[in-house]
């Protein structure tokens, strides 16, 4: 068993009330760890992408809220509050982090389960609190809930890196794997790089490719970044290359992330994603999506309901603030694609592999609870 | 019939010998005309990239030569050399253009043929000068047949284009093209985007998707830039978006160019030709390769037998200078990929359009001479 060095992405700040988190708008180039304590820190970072990720930033509002909300808790005017009061409190705090990236559907789900569990006055046990800094009583209860937020997370991560060991073969892989899935995404080991992390725990032999994933380049700047650290051989190449990798025979399977998975098993992910599964279909390569229950969105019969979200041309006519197209030149720049679900080999999910027929497969898998 | 605004690119300068050439390294952002007086302001321009693509090279090595050989006979201590004097002088700064780009099979063409067309002691015809400084009489030899050379590029431009016209529905069309095969890259209309020009030029209804072609981004720079400033309807997009393009429906054919096209109709061509390739038969879509027939390699049987160069890792890891990657981590930055003839619609050449069966279609073409 070889120990998986991942970053610290989202945590508990020790001595006093606050959090620790990555500022990933410095990578690859500065590791730089911020110390955030008040509420207007937490909002600009979530707003400005020093965190991202659907997992990651869900994680960072829940325990950057219970923070700020210890602080304000023990202040002599605050002290004596009643829950009504603290309540208002929590939501208007709540707001402030939901308005930061509103689309964001983790981000709400984590913020509504911080007040629903205050509401009910949900007990913190002493195994739960991570930090001694919590000494209001309900202060604990929040930070309790937090902590568990961000262990299920963990556990999430854990799961879905355990259920894709399963189809990876025993004397190792190559892998291609798009965008950023990893460390960074979330409070744990990732959804689709935690299947590597796990590989490279057990010492299968790994080789990864990864995309550079344009115009936002999160597999350049994160994945590159992540997998180099951690000491898994990487490599990165331009998103045109990854048809000639195939075509060469260097990789043997394909490995990603999703946005949403439709209730027939659709995807819809990063943009590049319907290209690569395409193209592994040609080669005879299996193409796999990780995805936690929470990205499943059974209320969406397929990918041809889901809305592609267009964002600014200038993501593609720059890179980096440089200016590398004409100024003004008309752009198509949508951020994702629809990936069919014939094309996926099988869906890694924190509660097991799914097959095809995939309708079938993710009733089960929600209905489990 | 609409007229289309090419840039110059490369010309002669009017008023005292010399070469006027566009700074390709300059665009998209800034349009700067040089002018060329000598031999190593022509060999530092070749170099440094400031003219680049395999037609547009040999045309500027050969205008560049035969005009700085005009300089140099008319120094009054020149002036009554020999012939075989001035051929050693031509030999001489033939072998400095050379070294600039020795594998660029085009300019060593051009360059053999410059020197070979004065040791014949090719005539200068009246009608073939294009300057009036050109009074020294071998010096007006070498002038009339860089005019030629630049000519028969402009020509050929032009065939590929009619050629390739005929492919085009009469009601218009939707067209992806990759990388930059345009006036930039010749001295005339392009190979594949000669195509897209005269189609402009007949008011045919155009739509053009341009693929960026990290990483050396060609398509951004130099394709959209170049499109949009003829007033073709061009879109940029990132490679990755190329499969939803098509899964979207918006586009109609596929137009592209070719670094070599091989006995049996094989290409290699810029990094993303194959998945393209892959993509467009999937899709339905005609995948059509424009090539002039100094492109033909019939040497080479299939792609197979055609190594493919490996770029500095740098080209990946950063996006003009700026760091977008990890510092160090392992690339793989092949420049070319290779298609294969199955995947390929049809052959767009300067005398006409090749259908499968390659094989003997490209032995009739190149044995017309």
């Amino acid at each position: 068993m070889r120990e998986v060095n991942i970053p610290l992405v989202i945590g508990w700040l020790q001595n006093r009330p606050g959090i620790v988190l990555l500022d990933q708008t410095l990578l690859p180039r500065e590791e730089v760890i911020l110390e955030l304590e008040d509420i207007e820190a937490v909002a600009e970072s979530i707003k400005a992408l020093r965190v991202r990720g659907a997992p990651a930033i869900g994680v960072t509002a829940a325990v950057g809220l219970a923070a700020c909300m210890t602080t304000w808790l023990q202040r002599p005017e605050n002290e004596a509050s009643s829950r009504a009061v603290v309540a208002e409190q929590l939501e208007r705090w709540s707001d402030i982090l939901f308005a930061t990236r509103p689309t964001a559907r983790n981000l709400g789900n984590m913020l509504d389960r911080m007040k629903s569990s205050f509401a009910a006055e949900t007990p913190a046990s002493e195994a739960d609190l991570p930090v001694e800094w919590a000494a209001h009583p309900l202060a604990r209860e929040l930070v309790a809930e937090a902590e568990r937020i961000r262990l299920e997370d963990i556990l999430m991560c854990r799961g879905m890196g355990d259920a894709g060991l399963t189809l990876l073969p025993k004397s190792g892989a190559r892998i291609l794997t798009h965008c950023n899935t990893g460390a960074l995404a979330t409070a744990g080991m990732g959804t689709a790089l935690a299947v590597i992390y796990r590989a490279f725990e057990t010492e299968l032999p790994l080789q990864v490719y990864a995309c550079e994933a344009r115009p936002v380049l999160q597999g350049a700047r994160l994945t590159a970044w992540e997998l180099d650290r951690a000491g898994v051989d990487v490599t990165l190449i331009t998103d045109s290359m990854a048809g000639a990798l195939m075509a060469e025979g260097k990789v043997d399977l394909v490995i990603l992330g999703a946005d949403a998975v439709c209730a027939n098993g659709d995807v819809v992910n990063k943009i590049g994603t319907y290209a690569l599964a395409l193209l592994a279909r040609e080669h005879g390569l299996p193409f796999y999506v990780a995805a936690p229950r929470s990205t499943f969105a059974p209320e969406l019969a397929s990918a041809n309901d889901v809305p592609i979200e267009e964002r600014e041309p200038d993501e593609v006519r720059t890179v980096f603030g440089t200016q590398t197209a004409p100024a003004g030149v008309n752009v198509w720049n949508p951020a994702f694609d629809r990936t069919p679900s014939e094309l996926i080999t099988a869906i890694v999910t924190d509660r097991g592999v799914l097959r095809p027929p995939y309708g079938p497969a993710i009733q089960k898998l929600l209905s489990e609870g």
